[in-house]
C-alpha cells in the first residue's frame, strides 16, 4: 500500500470512528479512560518490552542520554500515564453543555452547544507517554485522534496505542478512534499535514524543528507555540522584595520550559537596588548574565548582550538583561521581541498594572506572578494539549475546551421567519 | 511601486494601525462610527458621484443588470449604510471584557481577558456597502482592516473609504486603521492571502468562486463559509401545520440566501399526508420541485431529483425532496450531503428532538423553526461578518466576538511556583 493509501484509510477511519465519538456518552469516555489505566498498568511487562527494543535500537543509532532518557518507560513513568488518564476521566465532560440560552423577540430561543471537533491529528516527539497523555485529552473531548510519534519510539507507542484501543473496545467505542501510523515514513506527515477531508486540527509537540515543519506545510489548523520568550518588567514602583522573588523563580524554578522567563526588563529608577540582589542570586544558581550596557556597568558579572540575545530563547541557565526608561519602553520592547506567550509584570502601581494587562498582547499577561504558572494544569483546565501562541480559536493553555467548537441551537415551535 | 511592495506598506500600516486600536476607547470608537455616519450623509453627493463613474464604468463593459443594481449607491442605501454603523456603535464594546476570574489553589488568580485580533483582511465583490459594514465592525472589534472591494466598485470603496478615515482622523485613531487597495491588479490578493506577518485572518464575502479561491490560497486563517445547502427533515413525530409553515417560509421566504432550504426530507409515515399539502403552496410560487421516487410517486409535479440534486445550493425557486425512513436516515442524508450551515427538524418527540440537536454537525442545528433565522441578527448578535461553517475560531453568525480572541490574565501578589 502506497503511503498516500495508506494515509488515506486511516483518516476515512480516522473520521468515521469520529461520529460515534462525538455521541459517546460521558459515562463511556470516562470508562474507557480508566480501562486503558488499568491495562497500562496490567501490560507494564509488555510496554516495557516494547520499549526494550526502542531503547536498544536508539542506543545502536547512537542517541544521546538525554534523548534516551525521554525514551525511557520506566515504572513510575507507566505509573504517570495511567494517573494522567485517570485525572482526565474526573474532569467535567465538556460536550453538550449549552450556554446563552435566550429567548429572541421572534420568540426563537438561540443558544450554544459545545461539541467536540472531529479528528485531531498530533504529531510529536520522543516521550511515549504523550500517546497517552495527548490520546486521553482527545478521547474525552469526543474526538478521534491520529497520532504520529517519533520514530524511535514506535514499539513503545504501538504498544501504548494497544490498550488505548483495547479501552475503547470494552466500552463499545471504535478502536480507530485513536491509530498510531504504524510507518516512520516522513512521506506519512506530509500527507497527514494535507488532509483537509479527514482531519480537523494538527496538534505539533515537540522541539522548534518540528514545530516549524508542521506549521509551513500544514493545509489544516495547527495548535501551536513556536517559542517561548517570556519576560518579566520590574517596574519603578514595583515591591523590592516581590520582583526579586518573581524574576529568580521565572528563571531559575525550571531552566527547559517554555514558560521560563528568557529576558528580564528593570526600570532604570530601581534598576542599582533591584539588579545587585537578583544578581547574587541567579550567581548562587551559576545562571550566566548578558546585559545592556546599563546593566553591565551596574553588575560586573553580566556580559553585554547582543541583539540576538533579546530573540533567544535560551531553554538553559541564561538570562538577558535590559534597563528600561518605563513601562512604555518596556511594552514597546515586548512588543518587539516577546514571542506573545507570557509577560509579567512587578508593580504596586495600579495604572501601570493596568496598561500593561490591556497593552501586552500575550497569551498570558501577569501582575506580580511568575511567568512559570502559564501551564494548563496551574490555570486550572485539569490537563492541556499544549500552549498557543496564536490568536485564532485557543490561546494560551489549551485543555479539553481548545479540542472542542460550538454550533447555535435554535428552539422553536413552529417559528418562520416574517 | 511593485505590487508586493504597495502589499508590504499597507501590512505594516494596518499592523501599526491595530496597536492603537487595541487601546481605543469605547467612547471613541463609538465616536468614530458616529462621525463616519455623519459624514456618508453628508458627503452623499460625492459617494454618488464616485458611484456614477463606476456605474458608467460597468455599463460599458457590459455587466448585467443584476451586478449594476448591487453596485449602486442610491439614496436609500447610504441611508442605510449610515444607519448600520449607528446600530455598531450601540453594541456593547467586547474588548476588554474580563471572564471566569477565579482563585487557585496557589494562590493567583487567573481569568481571560477579551482582545482584539489585530488585522482583518476582507475581501469582497460588487456591493460598496460592504466597505462600511465590514470596516465599522472590525473597527468596533478593536482591529485595523485592509478592504480590497471588486474592481466594479472601485471608485465607490475609495469614497466611503475617505469617509471612514476621516471620521478615524476626526477621534484621533490613525486613518491606517482601515485601508482600501486601491489598485486592481489581481495579484494584490494573493499578495494579502500570504502576508502572515501582518494579517490575522481573511474573511471573504461573494460567491462561491471567490470564496473557493481564497480558502485555496490564503495561508492565513479564513472565516468563511462556501454553501448553504440547507435542510429541513419533517419528522413522522412532527405537527403537520408547523411541518407545513416551517418547510414553506424555509424555501420561499427568500431564495438567494445561504440559510435557505434546499433540500427537504420526510418520514415515509407522514409523506403522503405532507408533501401535497406542501407542493400546492410551492406550486402557488412557482418552485420547482425535485424528488427521490416515492417523492415522484406521491406528487405528480415533481421531477426526478438526480444525485447531483443532494449536493445543489440551488439559491432559485427549486426543491429537492427525499423521503426517508426515519431520523436516523435523516442524519444519514445530512451527514453526507449538508454544508454544515444550518438544519433543522420539525418533531413533538422530545428524544427525536434531542438526537437531531446533538448529531447534527452543522453551524446552526434547529427544532421546529425555520432555517432562514440563522443570521447575526435573528440570534442578537447585533451584526454578522459572515456565516462560518468552520469549526475552528468561529461557527456560524460572526459578530463582533468572532473579531476577537482571549487571552489569559493571572493577578499575584509576588506569587511564585513552588
Amino acid at each position: 500500500m502506497t503511503i498516500q493509501a495508506l494515509m488515506q484509510q486511516i483518516g476515512t477511519q480516522a473520521r468515521a470512528a469520529s461520529v460515534a465519538m462525538a455521541k459517546a456518552t460521558t459515562a463511556q469516555k470516562n470508562q474507557a479512560l480508566e480501562t486503558i489505566a488499568d491495562m497500562l498498568l496490567a501490560d507494564k511487562a509488555a510496554l516495557q518490552t516494547a520499549n526494550e527494543q526502542d531503547l536498544t535500537a536508539g542506543q545502536a543509532k547512537g542517541l544521546d542520554a538525554a534523548l534516551l532518557d525521554r525514551l525511557a518507560l520506566n515504572d513510575h513513568r507507566i505509573q504517570s500515564m495511567a494517573e494522567g488518564l485517570r485525572q482526565i476521566a474526573s474532569l467535567p465532560d465538556p460536550i453538550g453543555e449549552i450556554t446563552d440560552l435566550r429567548y429572541r423577540p421572534s420568540g426563537i430561543q438561540v443558544g450554544r452547544m459545545r461539541v467536540s471537533l472531529g479528528v485531531i491529528g498530533i504529531i510529536y516527539e520522543s516521550r511515549p507517554n504523550v500517546t497517552a497523555d495527548a490520546a486521553g485529552l482527545c478521547l474525552k473531548a469526543g474526538n478521534a485522534t491520529i497520532l504520529r510519534g517519533g520514530s524511535e519510539a514506535i514499539h513503545s507507542n504501538q504498544a501504548i496505542a494497544r490498550c488505548i484501543q483495547q479501552g475503547l473496545e470494552a466500552v463499545g467505542l471504535p478502536h480507530t478512534a485513536v491509530q498510531v501510523i504504524e510507518t516512520t515514513d516522513r512521506a506519512a506527515v506530509g500527507e497527514l499535514l494535507r488532509m483537509k477531508q479527514c482531519v480537523d486540527v494538527i496538534v505539533p509537540r515537540g522541539g522548534k524543528g518540528l514545530i516549524e515543519r508542521v506549521t509551513q506545510e500544514a493545509q489544516i489548523p495547527v495548535i501551536k507555540h513556536l517559542d517561548g520568550i517570556c519576560h518579566v518588567y520590574i517596574d519603578d514602583k514595583a515591591d523590592i522584595d516581590k520582583a526579586v522573588a518573581v524574576a529568580f523563580n521565572a528563571k531559575t524554578q525550571r531552566y527547559g520550559t517554555c514558560n521560563t522567563m528568557e529576558t528580564l526588563l528593570v526600570a532604570r529608577s530601581v534598576a542599582a537596588e533591584v539588579l545587585p540582589l537578583l544578581a547574587a542570586q541567579y550567581a548562587a544558581e551559576g545562571v550566566e548574565l548578558r546585559g545592556c550596557e546599563t546593566t553591565c556597568q551596574l553588575l560586573s558579572a553580566a556580559q553585554p548582550a547582543s541583539e540576538e540575545d533579546w530573540m533567544t530563547e535560551y531553554l538553559a541557565p541564561v538570562l538577558s538583561i535590559r534597563v528600561v526608561d518605563d513601562v512604555d519602553q518596556a511594552i514597546v520592547h515586548i512588543r518587539q521581541y516577546s514571542s506573545q506567550h507570557t509577560d509579567s509584570i512587578v508593580t504596586e502601581d495600579w495604572s501601570c498594572a493596568q496598561r500593561f494587562l490591556h497593552e501586552v498582547d500575550s497569551s498570558s499577561v501577569m501582575v506580580n506572578a511568575s511567568t512559570r504558572f502559564a501551564d494548563g494544569f496551574e490555570y486550572g483546565l485539569g490537563a492541556e494539549i499544549g500552549i498557543s501562541t496564536d490568536k485564532i480559536h485557543a490561546r494560551g493553555p489549551v485543555g479539553l475546551e481548545g479540542l472542542t467548537s460550538q454550533k447555535f441551537i435554535v428552539l422553536g415551535d413552529g417559528h418562520i421567519r416574517q
